[in-house]
Parts: structure tokens; sequence; C-alpha cells
């Protein structure tokens, strides 16, 4: 009943029409909605209607569609990723404040980097992570780490594929790639200079939860040539410490208690 | 074909799903989540397999449910609630550093005031804010500040509904609070003591768009008895003109360069 002739699920049509929207297009007419996702436009039209109706999507006065207040609403509401991200921002604040650099945190999700927050800079510098948006693990800081830390079967899954080389540095090959992820989990940080875009580098660091497995990183964007990029290291390694704390407050208070900053970073800079 | 027998669509029968999970109940069994939506125990299974399929959901390794991290990244993607928060964030930041006391940005949706951001205090205090949680209009300061400058006709059916009384101190009777939302508009802010809990009072102001429509109420939350809580209202109405001028400018800008915050604040402090 849910399905289409071609066997595809109602839900999976509506994931296409959703998944047509983003900062770049974030509204459209239904028929250019229709163009964008390859449906039908019967389809498209209907369910659009149904989604209006229950405002995951929303008209707006001139008559183009987008993503509805509800949707982010229902989404957000009990994602556990909001707990991740209310114990980390915090700590982000305090690394933004004193790196002066726009301060990332990333989980990985589907073989990618997912950037659950992010808390930009004044500072003009290439920097391609946008919340919500994702990027290579192969070709960033963030996703070097998440992988260093992985369980070593789904690094073997990972390797074994082959990978894209978007500048001089980045890594593809298997062997050169292991070597470097036991590196980051011997040093405890990733710096990877210009290996996505070759104007800036990334310097991330593990966030553990309280079970010691690995729940997102830590990473600052930094300009290539700023040579005193190792000392930003000990200024995230202290932030993430915290956010693994505040995760394990939080688990233990039973409740939405605010994870307090434990005045990690005041220890390194005295 | 994408309705049942009762006339409901599949993705009504989503959201009632969806919406089955807050923050007190992050994840839960099928059968749990069946209980708590009233849809027969087959539709649930089917549509709990399609949303796992596409990752709106997923599945613990205990065997519950929750919400997908996939379902979170599609609605946020594209929204445009993420620019306002990208361009509030700075001035928040500022605000909770000055003010010491919970941070909230809140927007009309649906005749409620919704949460769409919150910067937790590490003071002890009463608030029962949340990230995308919903309060009573008549009885935050947010919520009158965003009445107070809605249309006329939105505040004349806004009046006509009964409101609950929550505490002594909330206004319910329609005279009463024509005259007090005409008062905001006049004193550009809410200064509510109590109005939800006795033992919280909320300032909030408002946010401006770059079309002089409100987009949004900036507040925080301060203990009763605080009796300096009028000197909280210049940071918040700096901080407000902040965030009207970089939506000004991400509109102005057309791309995802970071807000600025333009040192507002030290403005009013010097």
């Amino acid at each position: 009943m849910a399905n289409s002739a071609s066997g595809e699920s109602i839900i999976g049509r509506v994931v296409k029409i959703v998944s047509a929207f983003d900062d770049r297009h974030p509204a459209m007419s239904v028929a250019e909605l229709g163009r964008r996702t390859g449906l039908p436009v019967t389809t498209t039209y209907r369910l659009v209607n149904d989604l209006l109706l229950e405002r995951l999507l929303e008209r707006e006065p001139g008559g183009d569609i987008h993503i509805g207040t509800r949707m982010w609403e229902l989404a957000s509401r009990g994602s556990k990723m909001l707990g991740l991200r209310e114990a980390a921002l915090p700590f982000m604040e305090d690394v933004q404040a004193v790196v002066q650099h726009s301060t990332t945190l990333g989980i990985l999700d589907s073989d990618e980097v997912l950037y659950i927050e992010r808390l930009g800079s004044d500072r003009t510098i290439v920097d391609i992570t946008k919340i919500a948006g994702r990027l290579p693990v192969h070709a960033t800081s963030s996703g070097l780490v998440l992988l260093a830390h992985s369980p070593a079967a789904y690094q073997d899954a990972f390797l074994a594929r082959p990978l894209t080389k978007f500048t001089e540095t980045t890594l593809t090959e298997p062997a050169a790639l292991r070597r470097h992820l036991a590196e980051i989990r011997q040093r405890g940080f990733a710096a990877m200079p210009g290996v996505i875009v070759p104007e800036s580098s990334g310097i991330a660091v593990p966030v553990f939860g309280p079970d010691n497995t690995i729940r997102a990183a830590l990473s600052v964007v930094v300009p290539r040539n700023e040579e005193n990029a190792p000392a930003r290291v000990p200024v995230l390694m202290a932030a993430a410490r915290g956010i693994s704390r505040a995760l394990g407050l939080a688990r233990r208070a039973e409740g939405d208690a605010p994870a307090k900053p434990l005045k990690a970073l005041f220890a390194v800079h005295r």
C-alpha cells in the first residue's frame, strides 16, 4: 500500500523531496522540486500537499516551498545529537574565543563527516564546513580522527574503497593512511595541512563518550601558512576532555541539567 | 493510495511516530511506539521499517528505536531557521557572558513560542526553556514580545481564545493583555516576573528582520528576586539590533558568510 509501482516507499520519495533543499536551494517551486527529485509531477504535487498539511514543508507568499519549522522541531526534539551538541557548545565557545577561528563538532555518519555544530570566525579564511554539511573522512582532520578511533573492522572496510585525491597532500593509499591513523592515535590529534582545500589546515582531536568510545571530533580550521598551529592542540584537547566529562555528567544526572564547562581551559592557560 | 482506511495520510502517521520521541523519551521499542501513537501494531511496524531503511529512525543495539541523525540533517540543511540561529548565536554568546543566565531565541510558531536556540547558565535557576521546546505565548516574556509586534488581526484572533492562568501574575483577560502589549511596544521589552513559574522572571526584546517585521524574541531568564533585572535590558536591546543587522548583511551577502557580531555590546558597556 505504501509503495509506488516502482517499489519505492512513500517515505523514500519524501526523503528525495526534502533532500532537494539545502543552503543554496532553501526555497523552490513545486515544478522545480519535481525536476530536482526526478519524481513524476503528480506524485510531487500530492506529496508536497501532504507535507504542507503536516507543516513539514511551508509555502512562502510567492508560492515557493521551503522546509517547515515543524520538521526541524520534530527532528531536533527527540534527537540524541542535541545532548552531544549541548554538552559541547560551552567548550566550543571557549575554544573559539581563544583560537579565533572556526570551531566545529563532527560525527561519523554513513562513511562521511557530518558537522553538527560550527561556531564561525570573524577572520577571512577558506573554510568549507557547514552545519549539517558533510565532508569526506580521509580528507578532513575531523574525519581522520574519527576513523583512527573507529573499530578495526570499520577501518578495514573504509580503506578497501577507492579514495579521491583532493589536493597534493591528501593521503589515499591504504598503507600510508594506516600509518597516519596510528600516528593520530599516538599523538592524540590530527593536523592536516590543505588536504581538502590548499589554503586551510584543520586540527582535530577526539571526543570520547563515558564508555570510552569515540563520539565526535572537535576541530578548528586555521590558515595554512599559520605556523603556530601545533600550539592550538592543548586547547582543543582540554576542551575535548571537558565535553567527555559533560557527557558523563549529563548521563548520570538523568535529566536535562545544562552541561557545565568545568573551566578546563583555564588549567591550560595558567 | 497514500491514505489509510481512516483517511489519514502516511505522512500524517509518520508525524505521529516521530512526535512520540522527545527529550524524556529519546528511545523506545516498536511496541511502546505503537502504544504512544495509538496506531495499529502492523502499521507501526511497517512504517518504522520504512523509516529505518531511510535512516530517519535508527535502531540501538538493544533493539530500541530513536530519531536518526539523517532526519536532523535533512531538516537542518535546508532550514531557514539555521540562518536566523547562525546570525543570532554570536550575540547570544555575548549576552550570556555578560548576564550569566540562560539566553534564548524564540519564534512564534502555531500560536506558541518555539525556542530555536538556548545557551545554558552555570547558575541554578528554575528555567523550563529547552531547544525545540514550546511554551505558551501569553505566559512568557518572549511570547508577549512576539505577540506585541504581530499583525493586529493575529492579536485579535489570539486574544479571543481562553488562556490558562499559570500563576497569580499571568495575564489572561483580553483588555489587560492588550494594554500590556501596548506597553511592551512602547518600552521596547517585556519583563515578566513569574508568569509561568513563580521562581523566575523572563526579560525579552524583539528581533526584527531587514524588512522590519518581527523575526524572533531574544530573552534571558533570571531569578525572580533579582532586583536589577531592568539593567539587563540595554544589553539585550543592543544584541537584538546586532542580530537584525547580521540578518540584513547575511541577506545582502548572498552566501553563507558568518554573521559578524559588530561589537554592539561594547558600545553599551563603555
